[in-house]
């Protein structure tokens, strides 16, 4: 017999990769199938609260999406406040809350582990609400964008989106941008991952 | 005798105003005087580990910075792990991780209250990291920017600049942006805190 889930799939993009790719003991996957869903995710992080993947879409090599496990549109949709009058139960509230901290404690690290990879010293972390703000996938995320120094871009990858293009807000748009290659991703991710597994267990060096 | 701290006066714009705005009983402080800092602060928001204010160059009306209240450059100097090899202090670490937490955390009820006042339904969080991403001031912030409907502006406040002129990450740079008005900075201000005050509080209803 099939279930509602089977008879109705997922339509939200971000919530079929948070299907795909349920928390593991670790938070950096150890190599995550990137078939699992289509198009292609390469998966950096998943935790209870918060997922991060390379965007198939991106402005420049090594540009990542963090996103909340839970479905979420705008950020305004996180209701954090306890006993918000909108929000009454604690459960959603307490969600709600748990995400959007998810969101600030892995920006760090994660901008760390890009950084490591990629060989860059400064980027950019955006996030967008609401069409006038350029949001094309309605499910919370950060982009961590990358900017690399002139004639450096070489040490990063081949990406082919010039990243002097990222000038406008118009480059958050389909369009402008090209698809991740499938190669390039799972290399970089697997980086990523490496990278970031050296974060969350202090630099692979004993505990103290 | 001169303290060290008259002496050596804070330089760092951010680190000033978290300084002359101390965290209060209450997140959202109840009426600061902007002039206890030069140029003036909007402060809307003070915990013991993050603040808010007006950017005092916005890029449209309502334009809030969230910081950190401790000072730390960029995203990545926040340490959120604990026992990273590279900041072995315990008590570093968890102000880290707190700080980051609370970006996360205070960034919806910013939102809501953004929205409400200025009666935006979309908007921009950015946040950049160094020079060439278009950091100015050298300590962590988030910019929320709101994105107003053609034609909408008027209900907004008298900002001098055009929303239409929010094209460019150069936009993130002095020189094309002109200066917070103090008495509108006021208003807009205390209509914010009066916001968040009901979002902190629960809409102003009786708790449950």
């Amino acid at each position: 017999m099939s279930s509602v889930d089977e008879l109705y799939p997922v339509s939200c993009p971000f919530c079929k990769i948070a299907d795909a790719y349920p928390p593991e003991a670790s938070p950096v996957p150890q190599s995550p199938d990137p078939e699992r869903v289509d198009p292609q995710a390469h998966v950096i992080l998943s935790t209870p609260y918060a997922l991060a993947f390379l965007d198939i879409l991106p402005i420049a090599p090594g540009h990542i999406l963090l996103t909340t496990r839970h479905h979420y549109r705008k950020l305004s949709d996180l209701y954090t406040t306890p006993q918000h009058p909108n929000h009454p139960s604690s459960d959603e509230t307490q969600q709600a809350l748990e995400s959007a901290r998810a969101l600030g404690e892995w920006l760090p690290p994660l901008s760390r582990a890009l950084c490591k990879v990629t060989g860059i010293e400064d980027w950019n972390i955006v996030q967008n609400n609401g069409e006038r703000a350029a949001q094309v996938v309605p499910h919370v995320h950060f982009h961590l964008i990358p900017r690399y120094q002139e004639g450096r871009r070489e040490n990063a990858g081949k990406g082919k989106v010039d990243v002097g293009m990222l000038k406008s807000w118009r480059m958050f748009g389909r369009g402008a941008r090209e698809d991740l290659d499938e190669e390039e991703g799972e290399e970089m991710a697997g980086l990523l991952r490496g990278a970031l597994r050296e974060e969350v267990e202090g630099g692979g060096k004993a505990k103290l």
